[in-house]
């Protein structure tokens, strides 16, 4: 599996599939900044913070330092550049919410299947691989929320963390199957971004509990 | 010390014993989460890091990853399973308010000696895996606190880390002495939960700064 | 450049220098706890935490655990006493603002210039060493800020951040250059430190977003 995923075609592939998560991620948290008033750097900053926690957090719990956004320029690059687009162009940003949404479900799926099969490979066990992909997928939002002092919203509302729960699943059966190649998981990332839509587009939520 | 404390009796007492520990803080988790309306995901979220946020961090710092709470599954699970039991029963629960201040108290004894002690053992020096001890206990309540929008309950009132300090200091000073084995472990532990539950019902408390 | 900066003058001096910056981080820390009405454990742990928040961060990220702040019993200590000594002096303290905000912005550059240092040292590449270095000044007054429930200072105004990345920008480039000894060092520090003060004096701000 390994070499399928490695190869130089499927390398450059998952590459621009997570520099685009980087960049929408990044793009989130810089417009909660903004809605915050934060200043220049605190925008670029809690940009970075939500692009890349995720990924922080799943490389230290895998021992894989220093983690990606440090030891690969190319991650922190991406997310400033679109932190500062955002502060720039902010004003013109707002029409292009769906967008920003779609691209959002799309890192979802994406920071799910590359955390999976990372835990996956230095050879966490499946239960803890599979929640080792839903934490970067939903980290870096969570790390977002704290810094501008809001309960995070993944816990509040939202079929979100429980795609990327059921996506980490999905991604471990495959792989336990010998179906790690390029496209089941493309297929596992889509799906899941498609379960996303839907869910927002049906305005699904979980419950909460009875008084 | 390591023998003592590792043949497979003591082992599945500990494991027992670390296991009740999350039980009772992904329980205090999960209550918390659903005092601020959390979602079905945010209480087993809050719950699994209320738990598990402690040992994380103590796994980190000690350089022992993937963390207990990733490569063995009967953790998260325990966890899980216990937030989720809150958010269907908790109406009930509330009768059992004082069985959780024990419990709790409990898990604080056993959570300060397990963290010590893996910390000693991995060479870290005396200052530090008190530290270690005392964050092992503390870490999953402060993180329950900072996802549900508070101040750490930990750091405003209650003798409660202040026992986990002493009692970490209590068990690195034993361990000095040759006198890590089950039984003088399990006497720390009972001291730690006997204090925190004295320190409850004499209402002691820390004193602020004068203003 | 190792051996010109862990030479043991320079090592003593390096030490002296850090435990500066840490008792006065310890401070700020401290104030805020008190300032909470956090009771003498919450005014020691936050005092703790602002002190070696940032240099915990940087030495997961760099993998050198256990980190300094556990490994070195002199950290701990320092950070302790100063906090506490805050808690008892802190009506006598008001007068000392100025010093404070002084020490704070030594703190500020002599962080960059250790936490950008060990970055390289263990190999980080030049972007993630930088921002490390930076991480490593700012982290423990982030941690301060989110357990003070407050939104962090160096996201919303002043100019302290991005002293501390071009700080780290500027060693980067002088140890590329061959120029890591002592004193090109202790210029760098001095130079941020300065940087701080005359954008305190002349209330420099960073742009925020037009709405």
């Amino acid at each position: 599996m390994q070499r399928d995923l490695r190869g130089d075609e499927a390398l450059s592939f998952l590459l621009v599939g997570d520099l685009v998560g980087v960049a929408v991620f990044a793009a989130s948290g810089a417009s909660a900044a903004i809605a915050k008033r934060l200043d220049l750097f605190g925008v670029a900053f809690v940009g970075f913070v939500a692009a890349l926690g995720g990924g922080i957090l799943r490389d230290l719990v895998i021992g894989a330092v220093p983690p990606l956004a440090f030891a690969d320029w190319r991650y922190a690059v991406t997310a400033i550049l679109a932190a500062l687009a955002v502060f720039w162009l902010h004003p013109q940003l707002a029409r292009l919410r769906r967008t920003v949404l779609v691209l959002d479900a799309a890192g979802l799926g994406l920071f799910t299947v590359t955390g999976t099969l990372k835990a996956l490979d230095v050879g966490v066990p499946p239960v803890g691989a599979c929640l080792i992909g839903m934490l970067t997928a939903i980290g870096g939002g969570l790390a977002r929320d704290l810094l501008t002092g809001e309960i995070p919203v993944v816990l509040q509302r939202d079929i979100y963390a429980i795609v990327a729960l059921g996506g980490a699943i999905l991604v471990t059966i495959l792989r336990e199957l010998g179906l790690a190649g390029p496209l089941p998981m493309t297929a596992a990332a889509v799906l899941m971004t498609g379960l996303r839509l839907v869910a927002l587009l049906r305005r699904w939520s979980a419950p909460i509990a009875v008084p």
